[in-house]
């Protein structure tokens, strides 16, 4: 039996009309828009000959981590050992650990799961998570896959002076247990720049200083096989700026009002459709009128702008929060209010954070409910 | 075994210092602080002739419901369904659910629960959620204590004019299958009205509101028995004012920034103690050398002011949210960064929000990890 509302709507897989009976508040893949998304990122980096490796930090679901594999991604991007480990045991293989570690019980862990078949690869950016990662990996009998974290302007983690970085490439390759396989730079602060050009050249900037690390490198003998970082904001910039060999993309798979923000391609146009919404169903109307509807802060993240909701399938107003588990519904003044009842469709302000909120995804095509499919890393920051 | 950091942790339960050996980022609860709020708030209703149902919506977590139960408590009151039902099955009796349902789906949960021994109190506003209660409890073969939700100011849900409420109540009396048990008047909006004489009028004027409403149905011979509402912000003025027969603070138990601003008491004083933390780990240093922790937006809600970080017991900065996974220490000028491994307790922007990030709770008590108790009702919006 599933948790929450799941439970109850697990009897509507399948059924005709399981879409428009779903009990709330629920959080709904539109596997189609799902679909083309996927399509359309994996046929872009094709052409543009460059590797994908999603991250799981936006939907931290196995059953999304799996399709986005048989898509032809060359791995999995992980936020944190646990989503890493939760997504192995449900399956996924290829898996890339972003963030440093610094807990040795954490980094045990992982090359446990390495000695289970686990397909590793993690990033450091101080010696001493060398020697742990060499030690433990030493101990579970495994080789591990280490990249130099590398700070292209997030002032976050990474080394930013190529000579740094070079130094701990070389420490990395000394150590029998890991193998150097390349380095990271992730630009988040690209990412959600709204206009295009300018996005362009905050990453070309950023791109630039990994090229400096990437051509030094080189120079000392260690090429790393392994250039990764972007993101759904930077994709078309990093396909073009062939710095990095893959793209970690995430948002790209859902979308939010965050992103749908973000001129992505430079048209105006959207490439990437909206495919993630939480159900939610009118319970009172107010002194004034409004719909007041059974979600709130703890059902949607609130980083970004407003939800949008719709009502078979039209946008009919946005919704405001209200509390923990209330949202009020602002309509076009002289609109009625729909009745008790009623369920809307609402876009998320931030996919990822959002995901976290919730322990399943409802999938739903047409006016069905094709399946439940838990988000099995939510919740999972360890 | 355990999920997450809590799985890792649960070998470090009784252990010399395992406080300070946290896996992170872990969700505590300082058991000393903890139970002094608890004493406190339950001695000053006693002294007052007031009752307490404390809401979890602040905790969602069964081992506390239980302690306040044993403190007294005259029940338990739950935002959602899902967190009543978590509850329930988790050994809490008396439950009261503060927000109306039009689902008669998740009505027959209820009355399903009801049947096994639950004893459940719920609020309605609207004739329809009377008919679906009092035909589900018919169903089920149990009597239901029905509410009359009032708006007094807060504008989301419940009837405003003393007439409407009347004529809600005789409805539920007229029903076999219900009982009419009383009015719920929640002034969500001075909760967090800073200054105490503001807040007091306020709150006053809140419960001038609901005041009408009682003495209207005295009048109609519908005394009702509950005037429920209330929270952690107005406990003092409710204490005062008398309007409600019982008071549904939640915060108070953890304590978080948001209420830190608050002055409860009208004295400055702090009356509650900082009882909730996020334990974090130093997992880098940046460029400019700030100490670059493991938690974000994904371990803590940040619709409050910003988390201050403890070193040994010693304040020594923010954390200022930097991706939902980073967060960044901010410390006076020309302090060093603590190292990496160095683990932080950091308070929290608002406790509600923050306890349904997590799945568990590390109760601490000096330097030892007592237990790590579920978080049940975590993520049930529904």
């Amino acid at each position: 039996m599933r948790r929450g509302v799941a439970g109850l709507n697990e009897t509507l897989i399948g059924a005709r009309g399981g879409r428009t009976r779903l009990e709330t508040p629920a959080l709904v893949l539109d596997a189609d828009a799902f679909e083309a998304n996927l399509q359309a990122l994996t046929g872009m980096a094709r052409a543009a000959g460059l590797g994908l490796r999603p991250h799981a930090k936006s939907h931290k679901c196995a059953a999304i981590a799996k399709r986005q594999m048989d898509a032809g991604a060359l791995g999995i991007a992980c936020a944190k050992t646990g989503e890493l480990l939760a997504l192995f045991e449900a399956g996924i293989q290829e898996l890339m650990l972003t963030a440093p570690v610094v807990s040795r019980r954490k980094i045990d862990r992982l090359t446990e799961a390495a000695a289970r078949g686990a397909e590793i690869t993690v990033v450091v950016d101080h010696p001493t998570q060398i020697a742990d990662y060499a030690a433990s990996a030493r101990e579970a009998g495994v080789r591990l896959a280490v990249l130099v974290e590398c700070d292209v302007g997030q002032r976050r983690t990474g080394v930013a002076k190529p000579e740094a970085a070079v130094a701990l490439a070389r420490q990395i390759a000394e150590q029998d247990s890991l193998v150097f396989a390349g380095v990271q730079g992730y630009a988040g602060f690209v990412q959600h720049v709204f206009d295009h050009e300018a996005r362009r050249a905050e990453n070309r900037q950023a791109m630039g200083r990994l090229l400096a690390i990437v051509n030094a490198l080189d120079e000392a003998g260690l090429p790393p096989a392994i250039v990764t970082g972007g993101g759904t904001g930077s994709h078309l910039l990093d396909l073009e700026d062939k710095v990095l060999t893959e793209v970690q993309a995430g948002s790209y798979v859902f979308m939010d009002e965050d992103y749908r923000r973000v001129d992505l391609h430079g048209s105006g146009a959207d490439v990437f459709g909206t495919a993630l919404f939480v159900v939610v169903t009118v319970i009172a109307h107010n002194l004034h009128g409004d719909a007041i509807v059974d979600a709130g802060t703890k059902s949607f993240a609130v980083d970004g702008p407003l939800p949008r909701a719709y009502l078979d399938g039209r946008e009919i107003g946005t919704i405001t929060f209200v509390g923990d588990e209330f949202g009020r519904l602002e309509t076009a003044p002289g609109k009625p209010a729909p009745a008790l009842g009623t369920r809307l469709e609402c876009t998320v302000p931030h996919c990822d954070p959002t995901a976290n909120l919730h322990d399943f995804l409802h999938v739903v095509r047409a006016d069905r409910l094709e399946d439940i499919w838990p988000i099995e890393a939510r919740g999972l920051s360890d």
